[in-house]
């Protein structure tokens, strides 16, 4: 297993910068929306997302104050989102700690994951940038609908890899397409180098949102926090998934009893024996292959080094 | 009863605008999106957000297409906190019409709601203007902060008038300003004028509110399309109850058993026949006066004697 921190070193300063920036949201505000802030907080993830907006930046001209604002927004954004997810499924853990729903209730998660949506934006908003402005929120407008096409597919097994591909796409590649064409802008590159690293995040999302999907079927909860076979319980049916429909004969009575919501537990083992879960690693592959492509427009030297080892790294990830 | 259409008509061609606008955002998304949007925007409110964005304007170098976008962005984030607020209280019905957490679900109106304080950053970030983002961003901050001040007083008899109006004045007088100031800011007038502006939209808010929980007391579900004593079985302790309590000895029985949330359909008779909603209509009548006195510093005109016709009208509606 790569240890993260190593392929994030070259912008060790301005992840702690990151990290100052974000736990200072939580200043000054209602003590119980401070609480809840802080709590949710805590919860510490990988910060990828801060991670590539730095590294990103690194290709232009790295202005750290200014990244460090953009990339506490765009992770202020990933956090909103985290704990309006948590309160739909109701979901009682992630990674490992008791999520704000279930701790507090429905009521503060709400209103906290509303909070951070703004706060996201009243840090970019400091950037001085409208384009920033007008993409941030382009790119919430995107979550929303990943989420809404999820909501909408859920327990349909017919889904195609096309749509699959368009949900996550919007739902998580999105965010991380906006982290690094954002640091493109923000460091006044080309429009050719944004649009460049536009599609290395965008398609860094796709490999990292279909690893997660895979995951979903091995790791066990003490690994990734979360019970395995989440996503089919929730009736969220993702790639590994729909590969395994495509080998099952159309007449197959599996099929018909899938399509009512039954026998979800013996898919889940089913689908781990057929290798569907190897197939599903090819399409990350494939992805990080076309975002390492997109780094052929600029030259050498360490932050190019790391978003290359975090393109490689993410479709053989198993936590 | 004034009909607002009377005090709107000096804007009557911009609010057209921005009925048209609103709709234009459910268009081109996801079905199941489209669909949730254009049902909240069918649940048609006064536009009294709006028809203050465009008075307040009209006070300045007014410019129809970019207040448009200003007084459509901020009904949508008005829109947005309705669909959060309906899904926390898990209410079924708002002006009458089933809520889209009651006729859909829970995952469909946050998703929705998330999607709708996007969709008005998008609107505004059209304006070219970051003071006007950074002033969206920290007015939904402020609603949010308001938000959890009321759920965390839930059920507490004790607190004070002035807590009251700091939590109201977060939660929805922010709003109000924001669409008198940032019409302001939009249509180049002074400092001090953007600063009277959004005194007068604060206390236009204060007072709007006061007397909302004034009629929860009173309406009927007919005529305001929400159960009467709803505030109070959600443990929501407004102006009235506050004066109540005030006028009640300090070992009264009936206090100690509120405090543990019992009597509170006793309380909502009491509260009645109290006085208690007179006095709270004073205070909503002193608002009105001090939105009136800002307003001094403008010259006459129609838009002028509209934003005053308003200010009066509030403290005395009765739907």
């Amino acid at each position: 297993m790569t240890d993260t921190r190593l392929l994030f070193a070259p912008v060790a300063s301005g992840l702690a910068g990151v990290e100052r920036c974000i736990l200072a949201s939580a200043d000054g505000q209602h003590p119980m929306l401070g609480e809840a802030l802080r709590y949710v907080f805590d919860t510490r993830g990988k910060r990828l997302r801060p991670a590539l907006v730095l590294l990103s930046g690194a290709l232009g001209d790295y202005d750290e104050d200014r990244l460090i604002l953009l990339a506490s927004s765009l992770e202020v954004v990933h956090t909103a989102s985290l704990v309006h997810d948590d309160t739909i499924d109701e979901a009682m853990t992630r990674r490992g700690i008791t999520t704000l729903n279930s701790v507090w209730d429905r009521h503060t998660a709400i209103v906290t994951g509303d909070f951070l949506f703004a706060k996201s934006a009243e840090l970019a908003s400091k950037m001085n940038s409208v384009r920033i402005m007008r993409m941030l929120s382009e790119t919430v407008m995107a979550m929303c609908s990943g989420e809404m096409r999820q909501h909408a597919a859920t327990n349909n097994w017919e889904i195609s890899v096309e749509e699959y591909l368009e949900r996550i796409g919007a739902k998580t590649a999105s965010l991380f397409a906006m982290c690094c064409a954002g640091a493109g802008v923000t460091t006044g590159q080309s429009e050719a180098h944004i649009e460049a690293l536009y599609t290395y995040g965008f398609n860094v999302g796709l490999a990292f949102q279909i690893v997660d999907d895979i995951l979903d079927f091995v790791a066990d909860e003490v690994a990734i926090g979360k019970p395995a076979g989440n996503d089919l319980r929730h009736g969220t049916i993702t790639l590994p998934a729909i590969l395994f429909m495509q080998k099952l004969p159309h007449g197959a009575p599996l099929r018909q009893r899938l399509q009512h919501g039954e026998d979800s537990e013996l898919a889940a083992d089913l689908i781990r024996e057929s290798g569907a879960l190897a197939e599903a690693r090819e399409f990350a592959r494939r992805a990080s292959s076309e975002a390492i492509q997109a780094l052929a427009a600029f030259s050498g030297g360490e932050a190019k080094a790391s978003l290359v080892e975090i393109a490689q790294y993410l479709p053989a990830r198993s936590v």
